[in-house]
């Protein structure tokens, strides 16, 4: 698979995108309001930073309210979003999502638990 | 700037490598023993994971005490780590590393302190 994104979990999106772009060029290359959040992508050559502002309760907010801002999650880009899905079941992973769901841009995404992944929280990520 | 790599805190890093090339189709590409850690890269299409278990006291087992396993870092790739350090200054970032220090695989490292960065410990690295 392929690193698709970090995402990163705050309660100021905008500031941070315009930190993250003076500290280290990384232009922002979409953004969209989805699942009560503001979803913004940072481009770092060919992967991105995803920052996640909440706007109504949800996970981003408890993560917010639980530990801070921060690195929430890791997502891995697949083409087979079905087969990494059975590969992980096979692997007697715990899965957040049975099946893949819209996510931003476009994407369809999936989510594995972290307890069954080091303590990562892995999304799987594919365009939809 | 391009991301590089995520670096993930372990106690066991051989198994959680093994797990990873099931789930993720991610080889091992490195291995080394550095700074009381050792270092694992796990390849995803030109960006990497780095697992990391301590093997004596340091930031790592202070870092796997108090929060458990999980995503420590995220490393950006750049060509002038020296010019990439004097923006962040610029900025008014705080530095954990002044300078750049030898890390794993060969690299120079630097590392910003994550209340400067939206709560994400940044490293900084370059090929030495």
């Amino acid at each position: 698979m392929r690193f698709h994104h970090a995402g990163i979990a705050t309660d100021d999106a905008a500031g941070l995108a315009e930190r993250y772009g003076e500290l280290f060029d990384a232009p922002l290359v979409h953004q969209e309001a989805v699942d009560g959040m503001e979803v913004l992508f940072l481009d770092l050559d060919g992967a991105y930073f995803e920052l996640l502002e909440p706007h109504e309760p949800g996970p981003i907010e408890s993560y917010l309210d639980s530990h801070g801002p921060g690195i929430h999650h890791l997502a891995l880009e697949t083409d087979d979003i079905d087969a990494a899905l059975s590969t992980a079941r096979e692997c007697g992973v715990e899965l957040i999502d049975d099946e893949p769901r819209p996510g931003a841009w476009g994407h369809e995404v999936a989510f594995l638990h972290p307890k069954s992944t080091g303590g990562v929280l892995v999304e799987f990520v594919t365009h939809g």
